[in-house]
C-alpha cells in the first residue's frame, strides 16, 4: 500500500470511529439512526475529511482540532447523497440499496435532515474550545453554510439541465462548482482555518480544493460511463438514462452531426433505454472523442490544483496533497 | 388591535424585510429561490421570531442583535414545513399549494435544504460581532443544531405512530416535544443568550418556550378538527385522514368502547374517507370528551409557561410574553 493509501485509511478510521459515536445506532428512534448511517457504513473513501485533516496539518495545526469538522463534512456529503438519490430516483449506491429505496422517501428525507443538523451539532459540541478560538469556529460554520447554499444551487441546476435542450460548457462548470467543487474547497479551507492559517493560505487551500473537486467530478462522469460495474457499484450509464448533462455529453452534443445528435438525445433521459442501447450510445459518444476530452480537462484541473500549492513550503503534507490530486485523476471508482 | 398584536405585526415586519434580503428572489436559480420563499410569503404569524426578540429584550438585550437569529428560526421552521408536507403528502398550506404540489418533490426537498443552510449562513454572516461575543454565537448555533436533531427525531416518531396500533399519552408528548416544542424552547433560549442572559435565565426562558410550544401543538390539533376551513386554510380533519396520533385521538381511543374504537380506527389513516365520514368521526371523538380534554391540557401547559416567567422581575416585556401564551391558547387559526 502506498504512503498515501495508508494515510487515507488511517484518517478514515479516525473519522469513522468519531461518526459512530456522534450518529449512534443506539439512539432512538433506531429506524432514523439506522437510515442515517446506512450509506456511511456502506463504504466511501472519506476524501473530504482527509482533505480537512491534511490542510490543517499543512499549515502547522493539530489534527485533533480538525477531527470534528472532518467528520462533519463527511456527514454533510452523505446528507447530499441521501437527498440527491431521492431526486435522481437512484436505486443503488455503494453496492447497497439507497435509503429511500430501502425505507421509503419520508425516512430518507428526514435521515438526510438529521445528518445536516448533526454537521453543526458535532462541530459546536466537540471542537476543543481551548485550542480553537470561537471566532475561527464561527468562520468555519459560515464557510460550511455558504458551501451548502452553493450545493443546493448546483443541485437545482443539475436537475434543470435534464430538461434543457442545450447546455454549454460554462453552464456545466457553474453547475459542478456548486454540486461538487464547493465542498472540496470548503474542506480544504476549513482545515486551514482550524490549523491557524492566514487569509492568503486559506485562499490557496480553497483553490486547491476547488480545482481538485472539479477534476473529481469530471472523472466521476468518465467512470460513470467506462468503469467496471462491479467496481462502480451502480449501473454503468445511469447518467445517460437520467439525462444528466455531464461534460462528456455536453462535448459529444457539440461535436455530433445532426443525425448523431438526434440519436444521443433519443437515449438521453430515456428511463427505459435497454443496456444494449446505452452501450451503443456510449460507443458513439466515445467515437466523438468526448471521453478523451473530459480526461484532458480533468488533467488540466489537477495541474491547476497542484499550482495552488506551489507557494507553500515543501513538506511531506504538501507532497501528500499533491499525491491526493494524482489519485483523484487516476482512481478507478 | 391589542398591544400584543401590534407588537407581533411590527416584529414580523422587521423579520420579513430581513428574510426578503437574505432569501432573495433575484438570486439564481430563480426557481429554487421562488420555491424557498413560497410558503414564507403565503403568511404565518412569525411567532418564533417574536419569541426570540422578546426574550432578548426581557433580559435587557438589544433587539438588533437578535434579528438575524429571529429570521433564521423562521427559516428553520419553514424548512421543516416544506419537508413535512412532502412526507405527509399535504396539498395545501396557508391557503396555497404546498411546494412539492406546485413544483414537484425534488424541488421541495432542495428548497428545504436551502432554507436550512440559510439558517446558519444568516446567523454567522449578519450577527454583529461587535455586540455579540463569538462564544455566545457558537452557543446559539449549538442550541439550534440540537433542536433540529430533536425535531428530526420527533418527526420520525410522528410518522412511525401512524402505523402503530396504540400510542400512549407519554409517547405523544415525547413526539411533540421534538416536533414542535423544541423549536419554541430554542427560540426563547437563543433570544436570551443573544441578550446576555445568565444560565438560569436561559433555562427559565427555555421552559417558557417549551411549555408554550406544547400548548401550541395541542391547540393546533384541536383547531385541525374544529376550526373554520376558511380560517384554517387547509382541509379540516386532515390529521384523521393521515392517521396522525394527536392528543385528541390518543384520548378518544383510550375512552372509546370496543365498537367506538373500531369505528375510529377504520377512519384513521383512510385517505379515501368521505367528508361525511370524517365529520361523523370528529363528532364521535368530541362526544367522548377528547376535544375538551385537549383544551384542558393546553391550558395547564400555558399556566406552566407563565410560572416559568414568575421569577423574572415584572416588566412590559414579561407581560407581553404572558399575553403571547394567552394568545397561543385563544387563537382561532
Amino acid at each position: 500500500m502506498s504512503r498515501l493509501s495508508s494515510q487515507i485509511s488511517e484518517s478514515a478510521e479516525k473519522v469513522n470511529r468519531f461518526i459512530e459515536k456522534v450518529v449512534n445506532l443506539e439512539n432512538e428512534p433506531k429506524l432514523l439512526y439506522r437510515a442515517a448511517r446506512h450509506i456511511i457504513d456502506a463504504g466511501g473513501k472519506r476524501l473530504r475529511p482527509f482533505l480537512v485533516l491534511k490542510s490543517c496539518k499543512l499549515v502547522g495545526g493539530r489534527e485533533e482540532n480538525a477531527i470534528p469538522t472532518a467528520a462533519a463534512l463527511e456527514l454533510l456529503h452523505t446528507f447530499t447523497l441521501l437527498h440527491d438519490d431521492i431526486m435522481d430516483k437512484d436505486e443503488k449506491r455503494r453496492g447497497v440499496p439507497t435509503v429511500h429505496n430501502k425505507w421509503g422517501v419520508p425516512i430518507a428525507i428526514v435521515a438526510g435532515d438529521l445528518l445536516f443538523a448533526k454537521v453543526y451539532e458535532v462541530i459546536t459540541k466537540f471542537t476543543d474550545a481551548k485550542h480553537v478560538a470561537p471566532k475561527r469556529l464561527v468562520q468555519v460554520l459560515k464557510e460550511i453554510s455558504e458551501a451548502t447554499v452553493t450545493i443546493c444551487e448546483g443541485q437545482t441546476l443539475d436537475m434543470m439541465f435534464e430538461s434543457k435542450e442545450t447546455v454549454s460548457e460554462d453552464e456545466y462548470f457553474e453547475m459542478i462548482q456548486g454540486k461538487t467543487a464547493a465542498l472540496f474547497a470548503t474542506s480544504a479551507r476549513c482545515g486551514g482555518i482550524l490549523g491557524g492559517a492566514n487569509k492568503s493560505q486559506v485562499e490557496r487551500l480553497g483553490e486547491f480544493g476547488r480545482y481538485a473537486g472539479i477534476a473529481f467530478q469530471v472523472i466521476d462522469d468518465v467512470l460513470g460511463l467506462t468503469a467496471d460495474e462491479k467496481v462502480l457499484k451502480k449501473p454503468v450509464g445511469n447518467d445517460i438514462r437520467e439525462g444528466k448533462r455531464t461534460l462528456i455529453v455536453v462535448c459529444a452534443l457539440e461535436k455530433a452531426s445532426k443525425n448523431q445528435k438526434k440519436r444521443i438525445l433519443e437515449t438521453l433521459g430515456n428511463k427505459d433505454a435497454s443496456p444494449e442501447r446505452i452501450r451503443e450510445t456510449i460507443e458513439l459518444i466515445n467515437s466523438l472523442g468526448a471521453i478523451d476530452y473530459a480526461k484532458e480537462v480533468a488533467e488540466k484541473y489537477i495541474e491547476r490544483a497542484k499550482e495552488a500549492l506551489a507557494s507553500f513550503p515543501a513538506s511531506e503534507d504538501r507532497e501528500d496533497l499533491i499525491s491526493l490530486s494524482d489519485l483523484i485523476f487516476a482512481r478507478q471508482h
